[in-house]
């Protein structure tokens, strides 16, 4: 196996001594495009040193699952991975993988940025039929964000039940928050992984600097060692060589890259990633949705009326001032939202091509596009909402519960 | 309350850029006197900013619990002190509080300087009628030494054998190692200290560098949270203001500087210590012993034999080089290791002024007093490794148990 790119260690290494010609940060606390454009994902890979999730890769998952592959799969939205071509291979013989992703619990309410993963390893567990591991940050949240640990273990079970609702299959899945779970082999893997990783070595992968707690300097091997199935003995016992996906946005890659330059040196199986792009803002492509601003994001909280109101005020649009010139141009489809937003969420792939080609030749008007995203975002908020108002307490503690997962594989 | 001086964040600052005038080093990984002479106590004093333990404390302690003090204390072994006093206060008002002392588990057999504070520990233990938790800190040893997960786990075991051995009621006794224990309300407690620690901070108390490995970094919490009550809900529920007294040598005192500068920052009580001086290598008294140099120290697994022959070649002597200049001159005791010893582990202090007095006006010789500390070793030696057989894996068990103490104070 090819040795990791070290180029990605250059990458956030801007916050203690950023250079000017730095085009674009993104690691897992700050997005930022050049010049507030786009993100550039083509050097982003570059950069990490992860690969481009090619068309083939798509077609293999379509014909090893059976099933169509999912929306974001087939359009891009998970556009990079490390080592998912081993993840199909084990599973063509035969065996097994699992599943790890995870959430850092900031913020009570979710929006559509923050469901995207969760949306998608829902696929994932679905077509492959293999165990997940979620784990909630909350202790990173509150050395991040400042907040109380109380406040910060309420917030990972808020957020737990928006999980639940997004349909996973308790008897394949091991919620857990780490104020909770870290301890015993846990821990064990936390030592192991932060004996191979210098105070040097985490200033290059995430910019930290000597003013930063020491709480910050301790958390990357807590994020690391999920990826590792010793650290599950409930779940993974004996099954030590077991593979690890992960399902991520990009800007998670830091923490990923880090753990597999450690696996080797510590006897473990490398995790393998399928990494997504970020969900654009409501004004625009810029970067990840800004927490402090609500009106730049869907909440799974809004409701219809303000899904109308958000969509229609402030969903940038790629059509032209006036109908004359819409007409006549057509719309801007690279800078759009709401075909944008059409092209995460609405699933009937000929309804979109249909309206990327009236849109774009202008005969369709802005209007009539965020009428039928409105349809769209409300059927989904709605659909969760329903979902949510289910998920009890006792589903949160089944979900959390430290328990064998008897049938995960099955 | 005074604020905590600050000077002592520049003792170990040495290891990253140690200045040549630097006098002496002492941190929980380095004990170094300047040019290989004697550690200067009243220097490690100032610069550390604790307070001298004065005779009027001793007495103090011998008036609140009817009994004679310690020899340790009695005879300076515990010569430092912060806010000692304080707990007095709180015994005298008839308040409890709990003892905190531990040990790096990074050998397999004890010698008698690790002994030290167990010993004293249980006296207060015993004197003072409270509860007392024990932290073998196999994490750190793994981290530090370069053990396996395996091999720390097993040394922390075998270790608890010796300090069970040391006499200490189970009724009142919670054992624990950090592979087992850290979690929970204990996580919880490391995360807050750590959010209040910056890199820099660890730079100053402990040395670190840029090359140290981040499991180093991230370790001062784990150290620091015993300190506190609520890292032990089954034992001190509802009691978060219960104080704490560490009983340790003073090489340990960085880590509870960096405590007691957070404690009020998190609403915590700040822990009080008492401190020991360092036990003397046999070859004299110029620092801690060498682990890696077996004929540095008398183990509690040295034979009687053993420990004859340990002491008749290796006890460094103040007597003179022929009897004639010996009967003349008489020996120097400030040099003289046997006397020193004696001064650990004689109990009576009429023999030990008699030896003291004797020897050091030349009418008793060398062979004399290592004859007489061979038979209080090997009685306390005999005795240990008595008790020590005695010690099952089941008393193991029992003293690590997380359970609570319902009979703790009383």
């Amino acid at each position: 196996m090819a040795e990791e790119p070290k180029k990605g260690d250059a990458v956030g290494s801007g916050v203690g001594g950023r250079e000017a010609e730095e085009e674009q940060v993104v690691n897992p606390w700050e997005v930022t495009a050049k010049d507030g454009g786009k993100i550039d994902y083509d050097k982003l890979i570059e950069k990490f040193g992860c690969q481009r999730l090619e068309e083939s890769l798509v077609r293999r998952v379509e014909r090893l699952t059976g099933r169509p592959a999912h929306v974001f799969l087939r359009r891009g939205v998970f556009f990079a991975h490390r080592d998912f071509n081993e993840i199909l291979d084990v599973y063509e013989r035969g065996e097994k993988f699992y599943l790890y992703t995870g959430r850092g619990p900031s913020s009570e309410a979710l929006h559509f940025g923050h469901l995207v993963p969760f949306m998608f390893t829902k696929y994932l567990q679905d077509a492959f039929k293999v165990p997940l591991v979620i784990q909630l940050t909350d202790d990173e949240k509150c050395m991040w964000k400042n907040l109380t640990v109380e406040e910060s273990k309420r917030l990972a079970r808020e957020n737990a039940k928006d999980i639940i609702a997004c349909g996973f299959d308790i008897t394949r899945t091991f919620i857990f928050s780490d104020f909770n779970y870290v301890g015993g082999a846990f821990y064990e893997n936390m030592v192991k992984v932060a004996k191979c990783v210098t105070f040097n070595k985490v200033v290059g992968i995430f910019g930290f600097t000597n003013e930063d707690h020491i709480g910050k300097i301790s958390f990357p091997p807590v994020q690391a060692v999920p990826s590792f199935p010793s650290s599950f003995p409930h779940l993974f016992s004996g099954k030590d060589n077991l593979r690890c996906l992960i399902p991520c946005a990009i800007d998670q890659d830091p923490y990923f890259r880090m753990t597999r330059d450690v696996a080797p040196r510590i006897g473990y199986q490398k995790p393998a990633l399928i990494e997504s792009s970020f969900f654009p803002a409501l004004q625009g492509e810029t970067g990840k949705m800004s927490a402090s601003d609500p009106n730049s994001a869907i909440y799974v909280t809004d409701s219809s009326k303000g899904i109308k109101n958000k969509v229609n005020r402030y969903a940038f649009s790629g059509g032209q001032d006036s109908i004359e010139n819409h007409r006549k141009y057509g719309a801007n489809l690279e800078v759009d939202i709401p075909v944008k937003y059409l092209g995460f969420f609405l699933e009937d792939d000929a309804e979109l091509d249909h309206i990327r080609k009236e849109y774009g030749a202008g005969r369709m008007l802005t209007g009539e596009v965020k009428k039928r995203l409105i349809e769209v975002l409300s059927e989904l908020v709605e659909r969760h909402q329903r979902a949510r108002a289910a998920v009890t307490d006792e589903m949160v503690d089944a979900f959390m519960a430290v328990r064998p997962l008897p049938h995960m594989f099955s």
